[in-house]
């Protein structure tokens, strides 16, 4: 008696992971009881990596989700359509449903898990941030017995990977950019990786998981590494950091939380500023725990089979173990998040500042700056007037924990300095 | 309707994990389901850090192990008896546990956990291995799609925190051990740490669960870091390398496992590497999934606290759920291995070595070690000759990837030359 699987997508994701359910011996006994029972593509007669019977495959997804010998579906098609039209469809026919799609995930969730919980089927999306590193079972079991903190990531692979190389290399984001998309580290159009929002949906969804509350996607700050220069990883470098994009989830007071994407200059001692190229690692802090990180493969046909496949494993276990047809919900499988999450804006952020400041070459320009930031409130920890490019002096600006807003107020105010011909770069540091 | 624990120990864990139940606000709601029922101690007078009613505490261990009430026993007195029989009582009056205690886990793994399988309860030990680091349930649950190649792990604090230390101080052994002794980093008598034990039950745990059979704890090689000199932590620098205390569980062919722990020197680049004082971490690797890293506080109240308690959740989840009493055993949380894992002796390991020679200051010494280890099979990645130690040469060879029972041949011809004073360090190389 099979488990019947109706798997959506043989692409990269697809077919790693059909390989792997092939090829059980050796992993989880359990695993012998999937039957790979309906395959759902674009088009059946494209080359693939691996060999399916005929009767298998079909264009006809929608039949996938409707046929009621199938028991899970394994959503790998990705985008928010007709992935979430498919993804509702089977649930509402009573399937368990595992998805590696962020996008869909982060944004149409309320949605998702509430058909889900009246269906009383699992939603499984452990590859949808990671790849191959577990981390969502951890924050939904393990770690759920902690108050979190903070939940800090390198979500994105492609663009560690070019800060990496930027760092490495001193070469530049568009050299660095066409370069990985020749080797297949980025995508043709690179938007959703270098602009954050794939960070975006996944550290809501980590979020959501962290802090036990559902996110509004919309209220996610969001900020890509397309600003950042060579020279400010220079500057960085020297200052003891380097830049990563990070994605970070941290409860700032009792009701609010802060859900940001951006450049970051982290302290070289730092877990995460190690984590190099096409890896992805996510430290989570927590009262009593301290801090963990997880570490590993954040995409790739491999990793990211892995972790589908385990959401698969937990489900037959599920369905082995579950006798009654009505048995409960698991309360730690499920999803039953009620409440928003309060979502502070970007301007309440407290944080320290590195600001970049290209000026003339006056006397007394460093003296007016810090003038300036202190009627905001802004205080300083270092500034230093770095050299000179072209005819412009550059001084660098680190400030202590400051609230974001006065420091935007303290800039618009700076920009009118007739000294002043221009702030190139405005990060954070963790 | 509370889930009842009586708890065995009440020391830094034990008060670290009441400290957590007690104030369950922010944590997973499932917690205010516990109700600390019990609570076994030597002395009921000492001061403790947490409030208990009067009621609750006991010093008649075997009382709560068989009172009828008891859902739960969680055994936090460490050592091997009374641990083994509490637990074994427990598991035959029906009754869960979890456990911290990696050494009758290791020991008495076998016949705890065929007892359990009797008695349908479960056996939980995510705090034995790694501290506040989930890596337990990830190797039983989602990491068990994959076919482990290697689990490599520090996970031993103390170890760790000695060597982290003599590498950046260039202390030595003995005055690091002392100093961490006064600190708290070691115990007074230090043996268990410093001479692999405590390493050994946890990678002995590990390539269990890993692997999917049992570990005869008796067969795992071990050896600690008392002979790591500075020297040697100075040669490894020079030459790319940190020196750690790594447990490592590889599967080295179709039928054989190699479990040990020794003193090994670690490319600097290497993910655990950069893994400093305290701190654990476990890397494990897959097939198709790659490498992943688990990285967090091996040790301390708060940590530990937080996996006692996840077992707890865990087992919450799981009587909340389990609605018949002859419901099966989840196969994802019970441990059924039946057949033992073989165990390949070190001399047939595979690895790279590096050894320092003492040398008579004679032509041609280099030219006869690198003959009689060639006639042994043992092929040399570099040989160094570094310096003098008063009258004597010292010579730093690194070997390709040999059998460590010829290079253990070899050592044993090159000790009877005229020309060698002594080989003061024989480390593998990872």
């Amino acid at each position: 008696m099979g488990i019947k699987l109706g798997i959506l997508g043989l692409g990269t994701v697809g077919t790693g992971t059909v390989q792997l359910l092939q090829d059980h011996v050796g992993r989880h006994p359990l695993l012998q009881l999937v039957e790979i029972y309906r395959v759902g593509v674009k088009s059946i007669d494209k080359p693939r990596g691996v060999t399916l019977p005929k009767e298998v495959m079909t264009t006809d997804l929608e039949a996938i989700v409707n046929d009621p010998e199938v028991d899970i579906i394994v959503e790998l098609i990705g985008g928010l359509e007709p992935a979430r039209e498919l993804i509702l469809k089977a649930i509402q026919n009573g399937k368990h449903v595992v998805t590696a799609n962020k996008a869909v995930i982060s944004r149409f969730g309320t949605e998702i898990f509430t058909t889900a919980n009246q269906n009383r089927v699992y939603v499984m999306l452990e590859a949808s941030v990671g790849g191959g590193i577990p981390v969502i079972q951890p924050l939904k079991q393990s770690l759920s017995v902690n108050r979190i903190h903070t939940v800090t990531g390198i979500v994105n692979g492609t663009t560690n990977y070019i800060l990496t190389r930027m760092q490495t290399e001193g070469s530049s984001f568009e050299s660095v950019l066409a370069d990985a998309q020749r080797l297949g580290y980025a995508e043709a159009d690179p938007t959703a990786d270098v602009d954050g929002a794939d960070a975006a949906d996944k550290i809501s969804i980590l979020a959501s998981l962290a802090f036990g509350g559902r996110i509004n996607r919309e209220e996610v700050n969001c900020e890509g590494i397309r600003q950042v220069s060579k020279t400010d990883i220079t500057y960085a470098d020297k200052l003891g950091f380097v830049i990563k994009l990070l994605a970070i989830a941290e409860k700032i007071s009792s009701s609010f939380l802060s859900v940001r994407v951006h450049p970051t200059l982290v302290p070289k001692a730092h877990p995460l500023a190690n984590i190099n190229g096409v890896y992805n690692a996510i430290l989570v802090e927590g009262d009593p725990l301290g801090q963990v990180m997880f570490f590993g493969p954040g995409a790739g046909a491999g990793a990211t089979a892995s972790a589908v496949s385990s959401d698969i494993l937990n489900l037959i276990a599920r369905l082995q173990y579950q006798q009654a047809d009505d048995a409960p919900i698991d309360p730690l499988l499920g999803c039953s998040h009620q409440d928003y999450c309060q979502i502070a804006p970007i301007s309440q952020l407290t944080t320290r500042f590195y600001a970049r400041f290209l000026t003339k070459d006056q006397p007394g320009v460093i003296g007016k700056l810090g003038t300036c930031f202190g009627e905001y409130g802004v205080s300083l920890e270092s500034v230093v007037q770095t050299g000179f490019q072209d005819e412009l002096a550059e001084i660098v600006v680190v400030t202590h924990d400051v609230k974001e807003g006065d420091v935007k107020q303290a800039l618009e105010e700076i920009r009118t300095f007739e000294a002043i011909d221009s702030i190139p770069s405005l990060l954070r540091v963790l």
